[in-house]
């Protein structure tokens, strides 16, 4: 085994050519409102066409719908979705089922969100023995091992702490695995690559709590475990402990869900989900990691040498088209935006870019302000699609340099059967009648 | 009648005091983790006892709680917040049940939430006829009046077209109203001022179609009106409608729920939270404001020479704190973060000041990154509660120069019985009992 967390080599590439496929328009096309429009539509080939699919309509008073000639419904203590949105929800996948009640995930419906920030219902799931029923008047968070003063902490003890609120992305080691087979899966977007999420986290920092116990000199590790029936357990480094890890209490907003960990999860920004330990009940300061089952049997990568390397903890730069994207289907030709998501481990992503040809051509799409690191970043690009077969893709480039790899470059970094840490770019193909696949370039 | 959109007039106070305050404590006190921590204990008056309530532990494993022993509960589509928080609800207000059914307000818990972003379940609800029940196969937007080419718009249309997301605040002009009572009531923060909540909205830019109608030049006030049994309608200046007007279909991320609009809403930021018009199905462009019943009977400030001032659009420059406040009790002397909501319709806030001795001295808050223009901002200051009588008190100034008033300065600009737009400094008093309790300064 190596230890992968200091040693990871920067994935790097050629620089981006010039986007050459007139389909793709200026990203700045729409930013400055009504003028600029006028003039795009003739420049990119729109021909003063309308964008989309708006109709021509009578300039009268249009009949009232039904809904307009009857009071509604009342007010809600906790509002709900539409219920036309109801097939909007998590993916559940168990292949575990049988053996293990509660193992297995929930993937976030990607390509039916916008925006960055994840609804809490929709949030990810990964459980490794179903989500458990914590009381919060009876739970305690311990810390103890390499401590001046052990010390426990009720719910409310915490919930007096200094706190500090930062939107984060969480993604699980494992995501996007379905596209390490040897065959390209026909899933959804968010079936393939939805175990990623967003959220505004609120929590105490941990090296607070950490100087309340007092370090020992001679700790360097601490060991995380959860208060479900798993006990999943992961050993974190101090420096990551003293740097940004939180004691995350709330999530956009409100308490944290229980899938997430209620009462407490710990949190530690850009580095691979299942590290982040969900209903949180001790810390032990330790002299060196535990070598658990999660990061010895599990969460470890094949190298080509054979070996497994250990601690991989910060995810890699990525991105993913959402729309248009594996689970719609394109309805007809001419304007569409594509959009998508980016993040990186690493820090704030600073360019994406975008071809319709397979990566012959480059186009640096739009990203959402505000740009925050560790968190998820929104990009877009106008898109004239003149019927034809395409091939979509997305590149996401990060702070520190680091450039999302093609599939094969990806590859080529690990043995055959690797399924942890899968960055690589997504092709999405487009056929002529508007089918959407999922293919390997 | 005035118009007040342009000519309100700045509201100014003296620079604020030095902090005398020593229970106020650093707002950098935290930052920068476990070293500053120490050193604060003792410069801090807290004399290295714990910050709160934690306590000496063993150092051994503690029991398994019961629910490490069963797997737990199984993955859902979507998911709802912990049954152990279900108090944390919206707290409706339906003073003209008896007349209007469905008139009224939901108001969003502010003093049980964290963070900035409100969860949609939670955010606050001001419907004049509930909540209609619109199916988005059968919905339509128009776009009539004085365009080239009248336009409606399908759901599906408009989710083909450009859009930006951006988190902004949304606030009722009547939100705290009930303190401009002559005697204070004694309710919690949120059921008074909880007709405020932020979102990161997804929409397409009104500008974007309104080019595609085509603008005639005498079209200068754009008329919008909901799909509700209301008809709820508004005129917006065109000025406003070309600059950060858009059309939301998202809401934190998911499409936007029932009760604030769906399947769309008109979004103005930063600007009195009607005219953002919920189940959009017209705009029409006109030379001149409609003058509906909403900016005439209501929506109107009176002044202190009995006329009517219409039209205040922006919402002022405002902040309270959430916590500690009323609707919670003080759990023992010792450490507390003040933390708590600061907002401007006129761009971003630049500094928050905190009193606990009644506004005869101030100390700078914190502020959470990032600041956002027209978007709730976080702030905290760490605070060390002798047990003695104390009145809390929060003073936001925003990138315009603009201060908070207190009450009397607030009330002076309007005669008795204004309840539009009250942004005054909010006191809450705190016994040495613990009590909290809304009190005038």
């Amino acid at each position: 085994m190596t230890s992968g967390w200091k040693d990871q080599k920067k994935v790097t590439a050629e620089p981006p050519a010039p986007a050459a496929d007139p389909s793709l328009l200026d990203r700045r096309a729409f930013l400055t409102g009504a003028v600029k429009v006028a003039g795009l539509a003739a420049a990119g080939g729109l021909s003063g066409n309308l964008l989309a699919t708006a109709q021509a309509a009578e300039s009268t008073s249009p009949e009232l719908p039904p809904w307009m000639k009857i009071p509604g419904q009342p007010f809600r203590g906790y509002g709900q979705p539409a219920k036309y949105e109801e097939e909007v929800k998590r993916i559940i996948v168990q292949p575990y089922n049988g053996i293990a009640p509660g193992a297995g995930e929930s993937m976030t419906p990607l390509h039916k969100l916008q925006g960055t920030i994840t609804p809490n219902g929709l949030h990810y799931e990964r459980h490794h023995s179903g989500v458990p029923d914590i009381d919060p008047a009876r739970h305690e968070l311990l810390i103890h091992g390499l401590v001046r003063r052990p010390l426990k902490f009720s719910v409310e003890a915490l919930l007096r702490y200094p706190t500090v609120s930062r939107i984060y992305f969480l993604e699980c080691s494992g995501n996007s695995f379905f596209n390490a087979a040897p065959e390209p899966p026909q899933k959804s977007c968010g079936a393939i690559h939805g175990l990623i999420s967003c959220c505004e986290w609120t929590g105490i920092p941990l090296a607070l709590l950490l100087d309340e116990a007092g370090l020992d000199p001679k700790g360097r590790w601490i060991v995380a475990e959860a208060g479900d029936a798993a006990a999943m357990n992961r050993s974190i480094p101090m420096e990551k402990a003293l740097d940004d890890a939180m004691i995350a209490l709330y999530q956009n907003g409100e308490r944290i869900r229980p899938e997430q960990g209620y009462p407490m999860r710990l949190l530690l920004p850009g580095w691979e989900g299942n590290m982040s330990i969900k209903w949180l009940r001790r810390l032990t300061v330790t002299e060196g990691p535990v070598y658990s089952r999660e990061e010895t049997a599990k969460y470890t990568d094949l190298m080509p040498d054979g070996k497994a390397r250990q601690f991989t903890f910060p995810m890699g730069v990525k991105s993913v088209i959402t729309h248009p994207a594996a689970g719609m289907t394109m309805k007809g030709k001419g304007f569409y935006e594509i959009s998508g998501l980016a993040w990186s481990g690493s820090g704030r992503i600073t360019r994406v870019e975008v071809s319709a040809d397979g990566g012959k051509s480059w186009a640096k799409a739009a990203l959402q302000a505000p740009v925050l690191p560790l968190a998820l970043t929104r990009f877009r690009l106008p898109w004239n699609w003149d019927g034809g077969p395409v091939l979509l893709q997305s590149r996401a480039i990060d702070e520190k340099g680091n450039v999302q790899p093609n599939r094969e470059r990806w590859a080529s970094q690990y043995s055959a059967g690797n399924t942890y840490h899968y960055n690589a770019i997504q092709t999405w193909s487009i056929s002529p009648e508007g089918e959407i696949r999922n293919v390997y370039q």
